[in-house]
């Protein structure tokens, strides 16, 4: 339930249209201000015209440190604050803008529950690309990805860690809010993204959060410089609201390790959860779990903390705790011992070089798109057999007709439309380029 | 009837979220992009919220000359577009952006059916800063505001002038985008109001308009600069549309002429229609008299313009078609005759210097909203005895105690309350200031 602040001095409403006049002229909103337009939009109040009018004002004029601060933590008060103060171990969430082929967060969740680490992730409507967490592990038979918050608080408990979609007591004006951004273009506001995860992350529960900021073609982040600024904000109004936070600014020029799919990329996560799998991902598993453990407090020293990481991974208790997290949560855990009942598609076929060369670039987010036509089924669900894997990443020499990857898919004219994204994404060129830095920067 | 334009070249619809973020970036709409958005208010497809944003995109992007004629001919499009071919005067309109005692427009008009020239001008919303001319014309009794299409049409035909409330068959997506935009923050956008202006006035059938364009305390455009450019960018667009436009930038920082009112400006008027009058006024109606003869081609030369404008005020002509006008919508003439006649308060008391010295500045918002406290009642309608008359203008010496204004007023504690704003309104300085120029710059 929403906590009301009752403040000493007496607060006289203003006008709406004030005070989109206010932001729009460059204004700097009172911490009143900032409860009474979250209230407002909390009781219905605000109309969403002025509400859009508003977020493009602010898409335009930005909000200081303490306006999204206060922003932040106002919208994280509009619904439930869970309590996981029951839970002695400390709790650290992770948030990622988001990125094709990411598979980090479901290899991070178990892995910092084997270190000791709660982590109370919810799934966000904005926190993957295409595919979220929840799409790969429905490829897992009966997995459940719906807990109240009772059965959430308890798996943590017991566990350490879910899977399950933001429950609609979180931050209920941000869920309004990013609806009307969406369709209003003002998504890409850094206020405005900083006050939405802050509110939706710190209302899970998290004492500190590690932040994984992608820029590149497959994230919405285009700019690099951007992306810095994201990361400084975050971290910034994080800690202004008493929580530790670390970011990371990453490269998503590419799509991350070898697959892009559903079942697919699971099997790559248990690959990972081995301490095996693609070089690319191994490293930024390592690196965001180093700051998960350093942040949690259960290593002091970098070199402590990559020892606690790979441990965690090489003696298999990263991967007992995915095992349990997939079994509390109804799963069938056969699959995670025996990756080859994945599913397997009819057809698999190569997408060959049209070229001898280096491949130059790739467009992950149109990789994203093809695997997308590709996968979707008309229920809006993916099928779990279908996907990308085998992967050429930018850097790998090719030969004229050799598999740029391997294309796993069940229907023949879903593959056809795919193949024309899938194409499209890559750029061959005689030269060897230099390949993209993986972690461009860390802010703390 | 919205006239449909039936393009050869397909036109395939683009989503408005993707319009919204194209003005976000400072991008340019094609002619399609402008007609499918107007179109799509009319047929209530967008939603309001998505105009909202795009509004205030437009605030901080701005539009192109082409875009904003585009944009003022779709929404004339819209709705009604009145023929007046059947009537052989020229046509000319004006507009004004509102101020605070002005009577210009309620002269012009008859002056200009006297001189030949027909004036199909109906009242918008944005028309007047606080009273509107029909405001003011409801003091006379029985005067009647509204006229069908047909009854106006007659109108013209007969008397050449009107008075009425604009038909809502009139650009009727201007009126549903004017009234979200004074509740979000974007009013004060120049191809915004260019186009709200030209859709309205040229649908009432005009072939050329002019424009006084307002800057100073007592219209919504302080800036002297916005007001050059307001004025600038309504005769480009409005020639871009074949439509010859001018526009005059004058001055609104002081009150026009002697008395803010509803009865008392009638008054006044009747004294201009005379060719008597405030110099102030009688210089404004003489300048924008002589430039719609001009532009109605009734006058060639700007001493023919002068002679001719001035002629028909001697003659009583213009006067005589006050009276007509006022007739034919069903008002009391003999109060014309007999300007005695008008109602009067019961109290008239002035408004006292605080001290000697020269009248150095006037709020002119600040005694609009004194009067309005003065005269509104209950149900909306102005008191047509009350208002303030013999105002002191800057420049004018005074000693203390001798009055700034005259007030008359019928209720005490309106009196009261109507005081603090009229007083706060004036600031005396020991030295002559230098008078303000009232006409400011020709834009022709």
């Amino acid at each position: 339930m929403r906590k009301k602040i009752i403040s000493a001095r007496k607060f006289i409403k203003p006008s709406f249209t004030y005070l989109v006049e206010k932001k729009r002229d460059g204004g700097e909103f009172t911490d009143e201000e900032i409860r009474y337009i979250v209230d407002s939009i909390l009781d219905e109040d605000l109309p969403e015209f002025q509400q859009a009018a508003l977020a493009m004002a602010v898409y335009f004029q930005g909000m200081s440190a303490q306006e999204t601060a206060v922003f932040a933590e106002e919208m994280m008060l509009s619904g439930e604050v869970i309590d996981l103060t029951g839970i002695a171990r400390p709790k650290i969430d992770k948030y990622s803008t988001g990125g094709v082929g990411d598979k980090t967060t479901l290899v991070l969740a178990p892995l910092a529950a084997a270190c000791g680490v709660v982590m109370p992730t919810m799934n966000g409507v904005d926190e993957e690309h295409v595919i979220s967490n929840l799409d790969k592990l429905s490829s897992i038979p009966n997995f459940n990805p719906i807990l109240d918050l009772k059965g959430f608080k308890a798996q943590l408990k017991s566990v350490g860690c879910t899977f399950i979609h933001q429950d609609e007591e979180i931050a209920p004006v941000d869920a309004i809010l990013y609806k009307m951004r969406q369709q209003t273009g003002t998504i890409p506001s850094l206020p405005l993204i900083t006050g939405s995860v802050l509110s939706r992350k710190l209302a899970e529960g998290a004492e500190g959060l590690v932040i994984d900021v992608k820029w590149g073609n497959g994230s919405f982040i285009k700019d690099l410089e951007q992306a810095k600024q994201l990361a400084r904000s975050i971290t910034r109004v994080g800690r202004s609201m008493k929580r530790r936070c670390v970011a990371l600014v990453t490269d998503m020029n590419q799509p991350l390790g070898d697959t892009v799919g559903t079942g697919l990329e699971i099997k790559e996560a248990i690959e990972l959860l081995k301490g095996e799998g693609p070089e690319d991902l191994q490293e930024l598993v390592l690196k965001l779990g180093m700051e998960i453990v350093r942040l949690a407090g259960v290593a002091g020293s970098t070199l402590s903390a990559k020892q606690t990481v790979l441990r965690h991974l090489k003696d298999g208790t990263a991967l007992e705790k995915f095992k349990l997290m997939v079994a509390a949560q109804g799963g069938d855990t056969t699959l995670i011992d025996n990756p080859n009942k994945f599913p397997i598609a009819k057809h698999i076929r190569k997408l060959p070089a049209p070229k001898r060369g280096y491949v130059h670039t790739i467009n992950a987010g149109m990789i994203a798109e093809g695997v997308h036509k590709l996968a979707l089924r008309k229920n809006g669900k993916y099928d779990p057999a279908v996907g990308v894997s085998e992967i050429k990443k930018v850097g790998t020499q090719v030969k004229q007709g050799e598999p740029l990857m391997m294309i796993h898919y069940n229907d023949e004219a879903k593959m056809e439309e795919a193949l024309e994204y899938l194409k499209t994404a890559y750029r061959l060129a005689p030269k060897r380029p230099t390949p993209p830095e993986l972690i461009v920067e860390r802010v703390a």
